[in-house]
């Protein structure tokens, strides 16, 4: 199967995204709702969830791994390619890089994100090494997940606060911006209305499932191995009726979400604090 | 010492209002950062961190639990009292309902707070029990936490949100309003304005300081054993910039955050999902 993971239920808009390129496939997705969100937090914390989101995957049956969420991709991906050498691990931020230095015509790129992304500085380090000429500028947008997630689509204060976030960006003259957050998508009408016409969005849902579908060509064996089947199977830590709304809304229609039997618990180490 | 916990920063609030009317008692606050926030999640999902956040402040030294977080205090107050019988256990929501029904004149009352802390209904059935002739109407405001926790504290994006947030309880006739979530007070000056000045508002961070006053004013011997000493332990499960930010803003002032070497985990069972 192939295993996707996110901090919730934004990694949806992937697991959408691969279905369409890749029926025919099983899927598993793990998303962490119980915990949900990841892009607030340390770059610690993520990676022990990380890590952890991983291991549910593969010990369900996941082959290769998928890193839906951005925050998780850009501080936790080394980590986990070194805690699990032998699965091929994908995630969000390599692929959007690639199409935004392939379509960017100034050469000034633009990143929103969460505030963990943003912090990482993973968009900067990648550029720096893949067209070091290229400009990436980030902002991060707090506010536009928890807007996502009340369904605040259309609402006259999501889009003031869209613009609000994108103009450090504009003054910056990008031509090209990076949609690094699961959840930005689907505000893709507003964003593109306040960054302008001749401003290119990346969507890096489209591009990580390009990956997938490209590696899968070039590795039959593993191609075969995948393949068969249309069960999927969608786990939350954590279900509530918000939960499953909001997955309706990523996904674009109604989807089963399954409690997964997980124990989320501290284990405190008494005389250590 | 006094054990405060909540899901993140926002019990500070309650921190302060406990420190300011209790000098010489010592404290030790545990805000669960790395789960943060509760009041998107489902009932058992709370229950299981609030047992795990008051097991750490007893293991830690605490002889009393105050639950500083309303969406914890409204599904789990019953839960942990049942699993530490011998702990005094405060929470917020009766001391607040006991304000509202002493200050309403036309007896209808507003709740605003976290979708979890509304959907449980328990201000509905407090007042029932202690005062059935009174109308409770709640609202479900959950962009209020992340505007806060960006700082938005006077945009006019904020002042639009919480206008379209009272619309519905105005329009109930309320006369006395509950800010049901350790963030609003730092709303106050636009929650009244936008309420109207006729409407009281009740800050629960009083009113269950004063209930903590008034029992260890009644049991002289435990208020013997927790006073003396200044020494104020403030927890955290994960430590950002950010949180600190945030803790200042609570606080009023500058506070040490330390990180808690607690692991937080999921404990796959595994073949039982």
């Amino acid at each position: 199967m192939i295993g996707v993971f996110d901090s919730g239920i934004g990694g949806l808009t992937i697991v959408r995204e691969l279905l369409r390129r890749l029926p025919g496939f099983r899927l598993i997705y793990f998303g962490d709702t119980a915990r949900t969100p990841y892009g607030t937090k340390s770059p610690e914390t993520i990676i022990t969830y990380a890590i952890e989101d991983t291991k549910f995957l593969l010990e369900h049956g996941a082959k290769i791994i998928v890193i839906a969420c951005h925050s998780a991709s850009s501080v936790a991906t080394e980590a986990l390619r070194e805690r699990f050498p032998g699965v091929p691990i994908f995630e969000v931020v390599t692929p959007s890089v690639k199409k935004a230095l392939a379509v960017t015509r100034k050469k000034i790129i633009g990143v929103i994100g969460t505030r963990a992304t943003i912090s990482s500085g993973v968009y900067q380090r990648k550029v720096a090494t893949l067209a070091p000429e290229v400009k990436v500028y980030g902002n991060a947008c707090p506010l536009l997940v928890p807007l996502v997630e009340e369904g605040w689509l259309k609402k006259p204060e999501t889009r003031r606060i869209v613009k609000k976030c994108l103009i450090p960006l504009k003054m910056r003259g990008i031509d090209t911006l990076v949609l690094g957050c699961t959840h930005y998508p689907v505000l893709k009408p507003i964003i593109q209305a306040k960054a302008g016409k001749r401003v290119t969005l990346v969507d890096p849902a489209e591009e990580v499932a390009q990956e997938v579908v490209q590696y899968l060509e070039r590795n039959p064996q593993i191609r075969k191995e995948l393949a068969g089947g249309e069960e999927h199977e969608i786990y939350v830590s954590d279900l509530t009726e918000a939960f499953e709304k909001i997955a309706r809304l990523f996904m674009g229609r109604k989807v089963l979400l399954r409690k997964a039997d997980c124990e989320i618990a501290h284990t405190i180490k008494p005389g250590k604090i």
